[in-house]
């Protein structure tokens, strides 16, 4: 199995980068495909103890910068590290790309480059995120602000995929994020594709407010990805809020900083379990490869884990699962 | 000034309404109109020692259930506390209105009973809600699940002269919820609402992500009722799994455990500053009167709060500078 990695993707790259494929390289003993400036890569590694047989770096002179409009660099910026990745999937050199770089000029590079799995209409980015006593998958979270039903009910058929190989969830249950629990409420979009999910032969279990998706009673939440988007960043928003208000009124007196002190393992257990480099990177689903998207902070631990999601893709043949469903569902 | 107060709001009613119409009169000394079948309030309220002066017991047989369709209880239920507390609105018997039932019914039966403020499109649901160092509000958080661009610019006017009114914000600083920062980031309703902010002689401080959001940089964000429904359930959601997770992992070592035992105190003034109790209730902007909607689960002290607000806001002739920014800026 052969993982492509964006080395020019997080926001400090390629520190964390060369970090995570040195120790994947060690850690799996697969031959990882390391993108980016040659010259750079290979004077960077030679920090690193490692076995030069299983990192091999591939070539790509120019960058993506976060201010690049995501069309032109897909067609403009054929020698970024992101478009070189896409290109490597496309002739089967890589089984599996992976990076932390802008997520726009991902998906246009994706878009543009590989191109649809026959019958979808729009690709959508996912990302697996904690609820009570386990994981589910949220889709679109971002690359399709103005949805139709039938967009929605590919993702749902994505996610469901998705959730069943990489999640262990066999007959994932589907709900449809919505403003109410009850069938009838929604915005127009949801009360259209609700009949649809109905009929989708997926296990439906209708409308899901966020206190139900995050007490985990679905394992697919569908969504637009205007609203999947704001959901997502509320979430991450309010963690960090909430994070640092009990943490400024812990220091504000020493009783309760004793406490902090005391209880300080706690925090640390619950700032893994929400950690978001615990989940590694976001799925882009319906393009014609296993693309996933990092966040720009993502560290190496963030990267790992990424690279590690990768390979249960490739292992779990999701490509073929995902075009199957498509076929046979749609 | 009269406050009326419907006494079967609450989903434990009406003993959370009687003590806070109780306190209430003891605090401001004012009249409060208490709506409700008036036999078992009377010979509730004998059970508390309060000026007979300052309680006004006014019968409304029919109590509003949660299940009942919100457009049909404002016709057919004539006589529930909703609806004869949205008349003597009407009739200028009392000044504000404060309930802590059903939302759907409550803004049916203001529509319906009230209408809306002459050159409003369609009224809209507020909430106050903590951001860092303040308070900001969030326009339309579910009146309306589909929007049309002047709708939200409507919910911006009406939005910031409640910022201006009851948070004390001079020339608040409005902002429009997006996936993005910059401008032309949104869904298509955003892009077109955006020009119409720009020259709307507003404080427009263009598209604000939820952390910037909860960073306080704006006084008045204004989306649509899904996404605004979404991101307010959202917040609630993830505030109530972190609290869990940090509850579930201090107890769970004895070290820890006296370490949360010792930091409580500290948690407590967290939970005070997020407490939706202490914002009272959501005010409904656009209506021909100041109704004010608290949740569901409202307590005393949340009820209290809304009475609070609703004195602020008749203090303060809210509703003039409603109608007088209507017609000024639309």
């Amino acid at each position: 199995m052969r993982i492509a990695l964006d080395a020019m993707g997080s926001d400090n790259h390629p520190g964390p980068e060369l970090e995570a494929v040195v120790e994947a390289s060690k850690r799996w003993g697969d031959p990882i495909l390391l993108i980016g400036p040659e010259d750079l890569l290979k004077s960077s590694l030679a920090n690193f103890q490692y076995d030069p047989k299983l990192i091999k770096v591939i070539h790509a002179p120019e960058v993506l910068q976060m201010t690049d409009s995501p069309a032109r660099t897909a067609k403009g910026k054929a020698e970024s590290s992101m478009a070189v990745g896409m290109d490597l999937l496309k002739s089967a050199e890589a089984d599996a790309f992976v990076t932390a770089g802008n997520t726009g000029g991902a998906m246009a590079n994706a878009l543009f480059r590989l191109g649809r799995i026959r019958g979808v209409k729009r690709p959508a980015l996912g990302t697996v995120f904690p609820v009570k006593d386990g994981q589910a998958i949220l889709i679109d979270i971002g690359a399709n602000a103005d949805c139709r039903p039938i967009y929605l009910q590919q993702f749902a058929v994505l996610g469901a995929v998705y959730a069943e190989i990489i999640l262990n969830k066999p007959d994932p249950r589907v709900g449809l994020v919505s403003n109410g629990e009850e069938a009838g409420k929604g915005n127009l979009l949801v009360k259209d594709t609700y009949p649809l999910l109905e009929k989708s032969g997926l296990n439906f279990v209708g409308n899901l407010e966020p206190k139900e998706l995050f007490a985990g009673e679905a394992d697919v939440a569908v969504t637009d990805g205007f609203t999947g988007n704001i959901l997502v960043k509320t979430s991450e928003a309010v963690a960090k809020l909430l994070t640092n208000l009990i943490r400024t009124e812990i220091t504000s007196s020493p009783i309760s900083s004793v406490g902090g002190l005391l209880s300080r393992s706690a925090f640390r257990r619950v700032g893994v379990t929400l950690d978001p480099a615990e989940y590694g990177a976001a799925p882009l689903l319906g393009v014609q490869g296993l693309v996933f998207i990092g966040h720009g902070r993502s560290d190496t631990k963030a990267l790992i884990n990424a690279i590690r999601i990768a390979r249960e893709a490739v292992e779990g043949d999701l490509m073929k699962a995902l075009e199957t469903a498509i076929t046979s569902r749609l």
